[in-house]
């Protein structure tokens, strides 16, 4: 099968523009047109705008594009985003005003009350709020955004775990150096060494694991209660967080039911058979010492999530480590996954 | 002034002997004049028999000691203990009983009711036990212990805290590959990658930490009965624990009161002056990125404890982060201080 | 097509026979039916006798072999061994006295004047040296050998300038850790830092470089006259093995002959479509910094020789930089390619 | 003894400049009492004006100097400079014209006719150029220059050996990442990677290495005939600089005697006692696997070259491999241990 829909990325040239354009090669749904950049790249071709920073080659058929400025206009009805933070909000909020669908890896609208933040395996009705952004913003398209890159490694462990009563959560993130994008982290701060602080990223990981553990209620988003906090930290790894977690719940759980949990866990992108969901979002590892993020980030093409070491923990009820892919699960991979569960349900 | 108290180390060539070797290099009160290692190394002179692996040269003066087994007679009154597990409680034993003060580094005798878990800015009291340990066993000399590398950092960091109440404590360790020896870690597990998991380290930090932090009747040691949860996890960082630490209080206190208690914590070794006593035993430092292990660890030659980040926790009270060197704070320093302090009250 | 050649591995259980199992799975030739070990996994199956090292699960159909000794009897004709130098030398003639033709990974025979030292783009021709081998040892078997996985990286890269005489090239590697096996290179000697020394890999280098590009005159195997000079160094990269190389040339020659040279080099692997033949043996990349190892040595499945700064050198005629992955082209991936050459000569 | 001669630093708040005001702390001779930078610093503190990134505090001595903008005024005589290539010319040739004398780390004149390329231990009688310099250039000032960081390690490796006659050398270096100073090399490009590339220094290290090995004819400085080329390559290593080195001699030399002219080497520095003067310039380490950087560049303070594995080489006469610590040896030291010979020289 030939893929029939065109689709969009803005900001194609930066570092997660790169990672949509990779991963986007080969889609059996989306066939990238479009590329916008900032005006210094306007009119350039792809490939003499773009400093291609990722392994392999730029894919042949991209690079010939011409990348247009970030203005809606003949951009295809569907775009990624993967603008900057600084111009996001102005950027995004342009094109859905002017008919199209923005599925964005930008941190900018995560948090609005009628943005869906979404993760296809743990909140697929979260887009029932739709109607309400358009209504509320007179849009005849949207915004749908993914989450952080850290935070999609512990809500897609603790998905399965929602069931038991998620009450609290404490969780130390070792979090790679490809998360910081290019140039990111200089090396003189990283060789050998540990970085105990990533500014904002605490924040992010403790609201937006709310929301997206949360329910539509119908007419709104409403956050899980539970308590949750975060210690991140940047390790000396290239692809691949990893969650330390403790977890309290309400109800009487063991090992087991949580092992089970995981290793049966599936939700609406399996069903639905979408093209990049993973054939299990969350894989328990039985060795003592797994997930680790060289050896195992990359598996299922990088879109699950890679949990171990369950245990009984001496302050909460359980502990955990989980890992996952950054840079695809984390960012380029999510918004996919997502643009294809709205394709797959009418949205699009 | 010449050091005048002569010492052993027993598994002086391991690689927890060589750092007693280095540590004792130019100490004022005690003078090496004695290592003990296995029979295969008896009878060789201390270069012969030692693959020296630590940074600068072998101390010339013991390189021409003849190494003994590891066997009391004719070794010093006082030995530092750097055997492995494996030998351990046998030999610490033998020592002890043939009226060798033992301070050691071993994890063998570290839980035993009678025996201290020391660290002399916390609980220096606890050498209070010793006359019922020489009671109970039939011992002239003794058995001391320091904690474990990863221990010490959380338990100097707890120290000053302890006056809050401590109800709860979460903590998430990312441990240098010195703190596994040599060989250690291969190469090919830890580059570029972290491993969440550390042999029997976490139910270590559990114990330990509640030893430490309790107290000493009179009669016995009762420990601390704060819940302590340690996820530990190996980084590629070749010098320096870090413990992302979450802190449950009884009473109620504000960041600025954590901060207080860290900058003005002293005690004993540094009311004594003991020699190898850091001036400060926490430093708190207020840059947001801060402490880090290959840029603070060696500070304050390796002996204190670095703290930062204080900070509300969403779930308990505080959040911080913690440092410490571990093959000095955490290994021969962390004994050498023991022996300092039982110097300076008459003990030895 | 189902693969319908049966094969062996010897040494199955190490890292380098694990190496050849993964680089097996899925071939279209090849079958691997038979897995050799030392007694004490004998009679086991894969999975229980086998520490699985690499990236990626074990192959299923793999797994559930009995292992057997290293002794012929029951082993397909077509053996690969990756046994350990300290036994490969009584192995692998043992196997090939029995009539099996031994791919061996292993140095033992490399120099030896009547094994071939095969690099199928290189030296096809070698293995018109069979006959005599098998005369003179008595033989129905044969032994073919691969070089080591630093030699390979050089050879590649002056295979295609063969044509200009090369007179003398001097080396340095930068080789990864990979190329150590496992346990391998302890962290604590290369985290952070270079370690200027391999045993034997220099010697290696000179004398297998010379055998390689050697020729075949019909009755023997003269190695070419060019003078070779390797440092070799360990540095803390997971896979890729790098060669700064100086080169002096017989005949006048430009840069742009040289890239050239790279650019169109072919051999028979291509011509003959071998199944593990990259589509070019060679890659000149004209970026100023490339290649490097972590983005470029798993291009082309590992099995390409990457090659960049063609530049003049002021001391000899040029200097360039090469690539090669260590244990996919130096060691596993090299033995296959060997094996299908002969498949495709009707010499198996 | 308290030190007497006030000096200055152009260029005091960035990386280069931190390590001169870190090297000069506690000299004995020189007291730091003038920080210049561009005008944005200008008139702040010190410690508002600089991002301190070194290990260790930034000296409280220094932190309250308030920056003066790096024009010739009321600068002290003495003046190191740290300018940044963009602006060095015209800064340095300024403060020389005014009468100072500049003492300069920066690229801009090295290669200059009449400005000595000074080490020490190699060529102090190029400091007769001087009255050349200030005669042609019409200054009172002078302005006098030490090498590139890689450039120093294989100058003092080789100097010992240019009794014996030095026809060729070839070189690859395998630098740290602290060479490219702040923020330097992104973590991105050199994590568990090798970049075979550092813009502009293999030319540096060709003719620099020419010009230090030559000689003062009393008119001009006449640089060594013999042929460099150099292969620089970047690796993951934070202190200290290697060079694989191969060289070819006119005399007919021994292994024994190389090592023996390192061991015994000695010069100018070492016999005027300068005060940063490493005792031994070059100390040959006979372990089969040193010298290594993590391990070794720290060693006499950062001020010696180490060299290891002296042995034939099959294309030259010999081979070795030579350390040195890049921001040490390689920038700071090398312009104060320069100063402090001209000043025992009486040329200050």
């Amino acid at each position: 099968m030939q893929p029939q829909i065109e689709v969009g990325v803005l900001g194609a040239t930066g570092m997660v523009g790169q990672h949509f354009v990779k991963f986007l090669q080969g889609h059996p749904w989306f066939k990238l047109t479009w590329v916008g950049a900032s005006d210094r790249s306007a009119g350039k071709k792809y490939r003499e705008a773009t400093a291609w920073r990722l392994a392999g080659q730029m894919p042949a058929e991209v690079a010939e594009l011409t990348v247009s400025d970030c203005k809606p206009g003949n951009a295809p009805k569907l775009v990624f985003s993967a603008t900057d933070a600084s111009v996001a909000t102005e950027i995004e909020q342009a094109f859905a005003n002017a008919g199209h669908t923005v599925v964005s890896n930008s941190r900018n609208h995560r948090m609005d009350a009628d943005v869906p933040l979404l993760v296809p395996e743990l909140n697929a009705d979260h887009l029932g709020i739709l109607p309400a952004q358009r209504a509320k913003r007179g849009w005849s398209g949207a915004i749908v955004t993914n989450p952080n890159c850290s935070t999609i490694v512990l809500t897609m462990a603790l998905g399965p775990l929602k069931q038991f009563g998620i009450q609290r959560v404490l969780v130390t993130t070792m979090q790679a150096i490809s998360g910081a994008g290019y140039p990111g982290v200089p090396s003189m701060d990283i060789t050998a060494n540990v970085v105990p602080y990533i500014g904002g990223e605490e924040e992010k990981m403790q609201i937006e694991t709310q929301k997206i553990l949360g329910d539509f209620t119908g007419g709104e988003l409403r956050a899980l209660e539970a308590k949750v906090s975060a210690h991140c930290n940047r390790v000396p790894v290239v692809d691949g967080h990893l969650a330390a977690t403790s977890v309290e719940f309400s109800s009487k759980v063991k090992a087991e039911d949580l092992i089970a949990a995981f290793d049966t866990f599936t939700a609406m992108p399996q069903q639905l058979n979408l093209p990049s969901a993973p054939k299990r979002p969350v894989i328990y590892m039985p060795a003592a010492d797994r997930p680790q993020p060289r050896r195992d980030a990359e598996r299922e093409n990088g879109m699950a999530c890679f949990v171990g070491r369950v245990r009984e923990c001496p302050v909460f009820d359980f502990k955990f480590i989980a890992l996952g892919h950054n840079t695809v699960r984390g960012a380029a991979g999510a918004a996919v996954l997502n643009a294809e569960l709205m394709q797959a349900q009418g949205l699009l």
